[in-house]
């Protein structure tokens, strides 16, 4: 492993009761000018709107409140919330919903705190330097987003999709119910199930040597996905199982399976680019780009995919080459998004190829991507060629 | 799993070069008036200790010291280090060490901040409200004491050894470099890795239904210790193989692997009345206390033993009842231990049957042991009496 620093601090409170119990302590930690934001109204359709308002009336505070926040988050949206929180003096930006609603929040948090434009912090041209207070109440198994300091936007006036991490950008707490989770429709779940065990990928596919604890946690969480995925599919009432999966999304990506490993990441990159022009769902654009990177960098590191053959799809290994075992896991990855019904091709989507050398060209902007194996825009077209 | 709150605040520096780069200003961020802790006197011989005063000093600190906490450290020296904190207005406390050196130190921080009697904390007739900022340089891998707010101190007037936990005794930070642990004697390094397995055990064999992310986490950590464990001995001068031990001792007991999981405890329990009373290592009376727990509880939970065998020794089920191959599995444990030379009876440490009931009465002093299954006074007779 590499020398590394390791710190969340992020109070995560998981299961039923926590948001009544612990909910209005944790907000007044802050402040009582707390801006709310929130998705497409799901939450107030399923009680979770009235029950966060309620307690925090009964707290004292002043709710203000942003609702609306996309899919694919937008820049537009980001704008709107820090507007509110400098003219309003927001003490403390609450988070209702899924992976995106979080993004936002999050850029919404380093953005008010900030004299120039938001989105420098995602064009590069700035670092997060401080943030307001963000806490989150999780109603979907997917980003991670609840526990790390990461955050994706879309300019769609420039058909950019991009991420920023910061110290500054993770949750002070989260709360994630798995009982908020149990309305969210096949689809949706289908794409969180593939946005989680693709972050374990992206940190698996790793160029560090000798990491084997983390090599171990990292197939810990990828088995527990692709056997309890099926489950909440046939079940998606099943506490019990929504619970496996939001708790698996959650240790996906808070950086505990992988300290000192160096990521991939560019997979996610490529994805971006795509969901940047077509507003496709990320989930599902993982799932088509995930097994192509595979194939194409197979070689790249034969020994890492076989291991996970072996060990997380348990391809038996008695009288083939290695690398036939690394293509049978490969195989087994597009099974298993196959079988909880993901897409597996742009078509898909009806996207053809004429946006390819686009994408790919921006996919680079910032140099080559990915760090198992280093892609350069040539590599990025190929791939993107791939999922056709 | 259950309902639970998660939140381990300390900054985990690990691997070569991060005390150079980052002690003091860590230091600084609290005081420059520290307490360096410290025990036998390895940290002067290794440079480590000129190293350490060498940074505080040039970060202008003033150095007070405590050295000489013992293994199975001492209310005593516990008593010390508090009143050089109240008398020297100690602001830090850098405790330089293994697990019995973090532990005083902590029970000093808890100390130093509190008007009654520091074993108050221990005999729960009081609980940790404040402590003074602690900071660890790991030397030992084995407690996970760097990254959790648990303390075990004995008093060695009553013969009594006990724990406390808050969430106020946590490390502010700890800095673990495997080149620290390469001098550790083979004894102390088998008595660090019994240590680190049972710490997952502990937690693995949980009454919590319904686990299986979490289960498959301690299976990661268990199989890792299990694998790299012999290398370790083989080569106690590879940083590579000291690495993933240390790697595995903080992993092992920091609650990632465990959360909403109710632990056992109970052979933790049993094992301190024994070293308590003969003051034998800690980890040498785990090896011997925890498969005769095994044995004595496995009825109560068969299947947990059985995923264990299975999943982490490679036990072949087939053709076998589960009951047999979680014995199975049991045995494993013990052939494990023996394998790096841990002892496996009290007779090895010339301990007969003379003190079984005062032990037992002092190990349910406050109420039965253990979750995984329950034990009364005549439960923990039995599995010492195995223990001969």
């Amino acid at each position: 492993m590499k020398a590394f620093r390791f710190h969340n601090p992020t109070v995560l409170y998981y299961g039923a009761g926590q948001i009544e119990a612990h909910l209005a302590a944790e907000v007044r930690k802050y402040g009582s000018r707390v801006l709310l934001v929130y998705g497409g109204g799901s939450i107030k359709r399923f009680g979770l709107y009235d029950k966060v308002t309620g307690i925090l009336k009964n707290a004292g505070c002043t709710v203000f409140e942003l609702p609306g926040v996309e899919p694919n988050p937008r820049l537009s949206s980001v704008r709107r919330g820090i507007d509110i929180c400098r003219n309003e003096n927001i003490e403390l930006i609450l988070a209702v919903g899924g992976g995106s609603v979080l993004d936002a929040a999050k850029a919404i948090a380093a953005g008010a705190k900030y004299n120039g434009d938001v989105w420098d912090f995602y064009t590069k041209r700035a670092v997060v330097q401080d943030a307001l207070p963000l806490g989150t109440i999780l109603t979907l198994a997917a980003t991670g987003s609840e526990m790390n300091g990461n955050s994706v936007i879309t300019n769609w006036e420039t058909k950019d999709k991009l991420s920023t991490g910061s110290p500054h950008l993770y949750p002070k707490f989260s709360f994630c119910d798995p009982a908020n989770t149990v309305t969210v429709p096949r689809d949706q779940t289908v794409y969180g199930i593939v946005d989680m065990i693709s972050h374990v990928f992206e940190q698996y596919f790793s160029p560090t040597p000798h990491t084997p604890l983390q090599d171990r946690l990292c197939e810990a969480v990828m088995r527990t996905i692709v056997e309890h995925a099926p489950r909440v599919l046939e079940q998606p009432d099943s506490l019990e199982a929504r619970e496996t999966m939001m708790y698996c999304s959650t240790m996906a990506l808070n950086g505990m399976i992988s300290m000192g490993m160096e990521g991939d990441w560019a997979t996610h990159n490529i994805e971006h680019e795509i969901s940047a022009i077509y507003d496709i769902p990320h989930g599902g654009g993982l799932a088509i780009v995930f097994p192509r990177w595979m194939e194409y960098v197979v070689d790249a590191g034969v020994e890492k995919f076989y291991q996970m053959a072996v060990r997380v799809f348990d391809v038996d290994p008695a009288g083939k080459t290695k690398r036939d075992v690394a293509l049978e896991g490969i195989g087994r990855v597009k099974t298993f998004f196959r079988s909880i019904g993901a897409p597996s091709s742009l078509a898909d989507y009806g996207i053809g190829g004429e946006n390819i050398p686009v994408m790919a060209e921006k996919a680079v902007r910032f140099g080559p991507i990915g760090r198992f194996k280093v892609l350069h825009k040539e590599d990025v077209e190929r791939i993107l060629s791939a999922c056709l």
